[in-house]
């Protein structure tokens, strides 16, 4: 039994694995702590893409730390409590890597808490690599690279950091890998939504908010295709329409993202459709719309969903 | 007009003027940002000494963000909202230096935020200058070691990190002072109490922490012989009756600290007492009593008080 869980965000994707279970190594190897790298969730396509290409088992899926009985956990590209292991709130919380807004977290002790405004997680945790002179293996490499990818389509999101490109560039040599080449692979390993239901569509990449007091769920889908996607929007609304009733989201917002130019077409239901229209400077026709140049959740909708459900 | 805001904690102790002092400093040199550091509040008679001493100016005193026309602000020494400049909601905060813990606290975008479970704020601006290669100057390294002794004590709180002694030696030797001599000078210029009315007295170094839905406030104050402190009891219990009542503090816990002895007199008002008794397993006794081996609010008091009042 591990002394620590590490771990990333519920529904995880590429750079979640990645970055836990990158730091998960570096806890072991620089820090000497018994550290083990779980997940909150299977692998979606992208992420098996990236674990079977470098030779890495899929982490061990876990809901509960007590049920681990372990009771301090370290959290990787995530901190709000809602995104996290079920009963976060029971556990020491001994440090945070992460690259998002700081949001519904609090611990009652000083902990160590690492957050970055760059591309992914695992940019910071290959930054703490070589601050600790701690060589990186070929696989790790190989799992944060992806992870940066993943978060910055290929660094083009606005999410891209300054300092991304260098790193991406340093962990393609180390992985092995020409980088626009094994990128784009990658990516439209994810794209592949033809064999997922509805259900399974909405809830690949899915994370929610409290916003002003709503539950709101904001969910993307990476596609080379927006149009396929739409085509299946009856199925996909009375899915999301479950998924509210199920989970009790006010809100519900998709983006459809088309990884290949880079825009995303929004698909919102609930009950506070006039902000999600005010946020974007939009009209839903037929509850859709498109945001040209966004593909960053974070960065292009999160933040302007929060400045509009709170005005 | 400075781009950037630094400041520490309302009623500001050296760590939090230190640390702020040092990173603008930081931010200017390493960083290229414009950014100003400033006081919510003016020092303290500690701070005056550590001021006078490696002769630098008070921090100019501000209330409001945007009364200065800035709307970016860096946070030292602290990140919960109730501590911080009165208009923290309405500007985007850039960064987050601390050593507490994480509550009371988020954003809308990305951060910088960099906590560590270090004996000061100081301890981590200092690594960030070595990290950066900027030289530090002699003023800023003996500000950053006031902070760090101010913080722990002279390294013998329980907060002190097990590498805090060697930056410590690092500073004083920039800062070209006894590491024990200034130190102690230093910690018991922040003891004279006698010039002080009981109303300044609870406000020295004083913190308020919302704790299961109840105002509480910790106050803290240095001593060389706490039972001159408790001679004052009747008017000190005075002025903390008048302020829980102008500022709604459901409870009112002063810390009357042993410097030279590292205890604590713990004195408790307001409506949470029996919270207070079984936070410590002790019996207050005309309002206060005794606790062994506490100095620091941050690890042997505030834990302990949020368990007790979550229970």
């Amino acid at each position: 039994m591990s002394q620590f869980l590490v771990f990333g965000h519920q529904n995880p994707d590429t750079d979640a694995i990645a970055s836990s279970y990158g730091w998960a190594y570096l806890e072991r190897t620089a820090f000497g702590r018994d550290a083990e790298a779980v997940a909150l969730g299977t692998p979606n396509e992208e992420t098996v893409f990236v674990l079977d290409y470098f030779g890495v088992e899929a982490l061990r899926v876990v809901e509960s730390a007590k049920a681990e009985g372990v009771d301090k956990v370290i959290l990787t590209d995530h901190n709000e409590f809602q995104q996290s292991i079920s009963d976060i709130r029971e556990v020491e919380i001994a440090a945070v890597i992460d690259h998002h807004r700081v949001a519904n977290f609090e611990t009652a002790n000083p902990l160590y808490m690492r957050v970055e405004p760059v591309g992914s997680a695992s940019s910071i945790v290959y930054r703490a690599f070589k601050e600790n002179n701690v060589e990186v293996p070929k696989e790790v490499a190989g799992l944060l690279l992806s992870g940066l990818i993943s978060d910055t389509l290929l660094l083009k999101s606005p999410t891209t950091h300054e300092t991304d490109p260098q790193v991406a560039k340093e962990l393609a040599e180390i992985a092995g890998v020409n980088l626009e080449e094994y990128g784009l692979a990658m990516l439209k390993a994810g794209t592949n939504l033809s064999s997922k239901s509805a259900e399974e569509l909405i809830d690949i990449d899915a994370k929610s908010f409290e916003l002003n007091g709503n539950n709101v769920r904001v969910a993307q889908v990476n596609t080379v295709d927006i149009d396929e996607v739409l085509d299946r929007q009856a199925e996909i609304e009375e899915a999301i329409r479950a998924s509210q009733e199920a989970n009790g989201y006010s809100d519900f917002v998709l983006m459809i993202t088309d990884i290949l130019n880079s825009n995303s077409e929004i698909l919102a239901l609930g009950a506070n459709r006039d902000k999600v229209e005010a946020a974007f400077n939009f009209k839903l026709e037929n509850n859709h719309a498109f945001l040209e140049g966004a593909v960053s959740r974070k960065k292009q909708v999160v933040p302007q969903l929060t400045e509009s459900f709170n005005g």
